[in-house]
């Protein structure tokens, strides 16, 4: 038999939401009338915005005709959307990014587990720790990184703690790395990289020859002013960094697939010789090699978004969601506990309470309060002590949850806790 | 600067179709009055089966209803789709291929271009030649291949010459090779690969341990009974063949995205320690880690053709390029050139006449008839002394192909070619 890819092997068997589920079913089976409330998962609940389904429909409507039916794409993206990227999230907000240095594609998941393709393997990465799964994972599978440790890490890769002690905002490392994974607002702690933290990293990078990842899917959600909705905010960040970005948060398109990258015109990687090729040549050999381009519907539903109309569909759904993390974070706080997050980000990073692990505290909540979350751990070790809790949900349930969490301080956990 | 992956280095740098455009283009400025027909682009131009337009226009409003609304669907697409493939594509044809043998993809370009990940990075390939370039070009940049040779070859590549002699369907080579390209309807030729033909390469993976990635996108083409519509047809496939299908030519899908790839329950490769590693699993790691899935409103488009009425209106499809195609062969035929192809399949592989090259032929006809069409040569080295026409235009523009030909036969080249 042929031989496979040996690095795949490396990565742990046990998928976090596959051991959720597990345990999930174990206790409905065990608990049939448990009425369940799922705030574990990324997801969104909310339909698409008007203009986007309008959109849509009317691209199918294209498509059923022979004169204006739509066949191959360009593999970059319709230039109708990538320049109403270019005007609505950058030029207006002061950003000098054209159209040409934006790629459409399926959605950020696929474009950062992608990216590293066009880097040397040899190429030393760090990323966020806890932090989204894809980045590291998808580095191991190329084989940038050794086996996995008992302490759950990689041999060869930076990681950056990202804890309350320094504010979820780590500091650049004293050693030389390549690839820097950021992500802000970062999933799962739903923190952000403030001006100063990111000015720092682009020093780094400019002097140690780096290139920064930089995930901003959720920048949507960002809603303090002072922080940075792009990297391109920083001066220097374009000799630098790379930025993936998404319609999947921003207008619910998860089932729908839309997001892209941005490789701003002049930013090179080099040769072994020392010669300088530009990134945004090689992405567009990849995307032309090995992709097709996303959907012609899909595209125009994604470029609905970029009007006044658009835009005020796009708040009400962000807005929907960042109340429910209002109600979620306080109903939190009036029970004594500690939460992160929840400001610029649909994730909040909820400490779970002294004594507990995170899966311990996982389990806690779904037998003593029928409530699934994500315990932090499964992001990264820096996750311990940490459970993910998320504010797609509808304010139905957001409310239920809190009403639950309410019982708290009268649950035995608690006597537990104040006799300790 | 951090270091690139410099394996995209050795690929050529004049994309086929690039210089194509550039002299359509250059020819166009020269004669502003010509009236060019592109026969060269390998895309159709009838719209969606009605049935597909349907089924996405009720997506559509099922995306706009929180009640119906869907979010992240499986990596590996919806059972509803998965199962009516499995049912109409393979059980209705004798073949046992369950759903969770199937992985729903956004498009074969994809699915041929990422399979390579899954194995060793020191596999030997063998590829057709000449062939879609995907499966050569996303080796080489994986690291595959040596460098390029002055031959257009890639070191370290068994190629598998395919031409008139043998009837293009190369035998097995001499040597032992890991992975196995063959494309069946093939693009560039339009030949199929028949059951004895197939029969030897199961052997000869069998006998070396080798897999072979079947791309079988053009099968709905396939007009002869005797052909195979899918490789799993054969005896013994299921143990050392991957297969790939698309909805591109087969429902007029190339601008909406949905193809998939069939791994057998079975189907093994090794670790170096020779551990027996199911295919299968490392597939499903590699696309739920680097993929969200296909857009759902495609989904259920594709979905659509699993009917009566769906594989009704396919057909018609099929039939409006395959007459197409028929056309066009006898009018190549009836001005005394030769060609291949155009029975099983959208291509047609028109043989140059003696004394040009491909390119030649491509400028004479460009210059002469205003016709565009694809140079072999850009496929293979065993593609040079051919020029590809499809047979997906507009029956208008077919006829009107035909009928500039017809004038071949008084043009001064004709004078030429029978003068020597």
């Amino acid at each position: 038999m042929a031989k496979i890819n040996e690095n795949y092997l490396k990565l742990p068997k046990n998928y976090l939401f596959a051991e959720i589920g597990k345990r999930v079913t174990k206790f409905k089976a065990e608990n049939p009338d448990a009425k369940i409330i799922q705030m574990g998962i990324g997801d969104v609940t909310q339909p698409l915005p008007k203009v986007c389904v309008d959109a849509m429909n009317k691209a199918v409507q294209e498509m059923s005709n022979s004169e204006t039916f739509r066949g191959y794409g360009p593999e970059q993206g319709y230039n109708f959307l990538r320049e109403k990227i270019s005007e609505w999230n950058y030029k207006r907000r002061g950003i000098e990014i054209s159209a040409d240095e934006i790629f459409i594609s399926d959605g950020s998941k696929c474009d950062c587990g992608n990216i590293q393709e066009i880097f040397s393997l040899d190429s030393k990465i760090a990323i966020a720790d806890p932090v989204y799964p894809v980045y590291l994972d998808t580095n191991v599978m190329a084989g940038r990184t050794g086996d996995l440790n008992s302490d759950g890490r990689f041999d060869g890769v930076t990681y950056l703690p990202c804890t309350a002690e320094n504010n979820f905002s780590p500091a650049p490392p004293k050693t030389k790395v390549d690839l820097i994974y950021l992500c802000s607002p970062n999933n799962p702690t739903g923190t952000t990289l403030d001006k100063t933290a990111l000015k720092s990293w682009i020093e780094y990078a400019q002097k140690n020859n780096s290139v920064i990842l930089y995930d901003a899917a959720y920048a949507a959600y960002i809603s303090e002013e002072n922080i940075p909705r792009s990297i391109y905010e920083i001066e220097g960040a374009k000799d630098v960094a790379i930025e993936f970005r998404s319609f999947s948060k921003t207008a619910g398109f998860t089932g729908t697939r839309c997001g892209y990258v941005v490789i701003p015109k002049n930013l090179c990687g080099t040769t072994s010789n020392g010669e300088k090729i530009l990134l945004k040549n090689l992405w567009l050999r990849r995307q032309t090699t090995k992709f097709n381009g996303t959907a012609y519907i899909v595209q125009r539903g994604a470029t609905a978004i970029y009007s006044d109309e658009g835009q005020s569909q796009v708040k009400s759904l962000i807005d929907y969601y960042m109340t429910n993390a209002k109600i979620l974070l306080d109903g939190l706080k009036s029970v004594g506990l500690s939460a992160y997050g929840g400001i610029n980000a649909p994730y909040i990073w909820l400490k779970v309470p002294k004594g507990f692990s995170s899966w311990d505290f996982f389990d806690y909540l779904l037998k003593n309060f029928n409530i699934v979350g994500t315990p932090g751990i499964g992001f990264g070790s820096c996750g311990e002590g940490y459970l993910r809790l998320t504010s797609f949900g509808k304010r139905e349930k957001i409310f239920e949850t809190v009403n639950r969490l309410k019982q708290f301080s009268e649950t035995s956990f608690c006597q537990q806790r104040s006799e300790s």
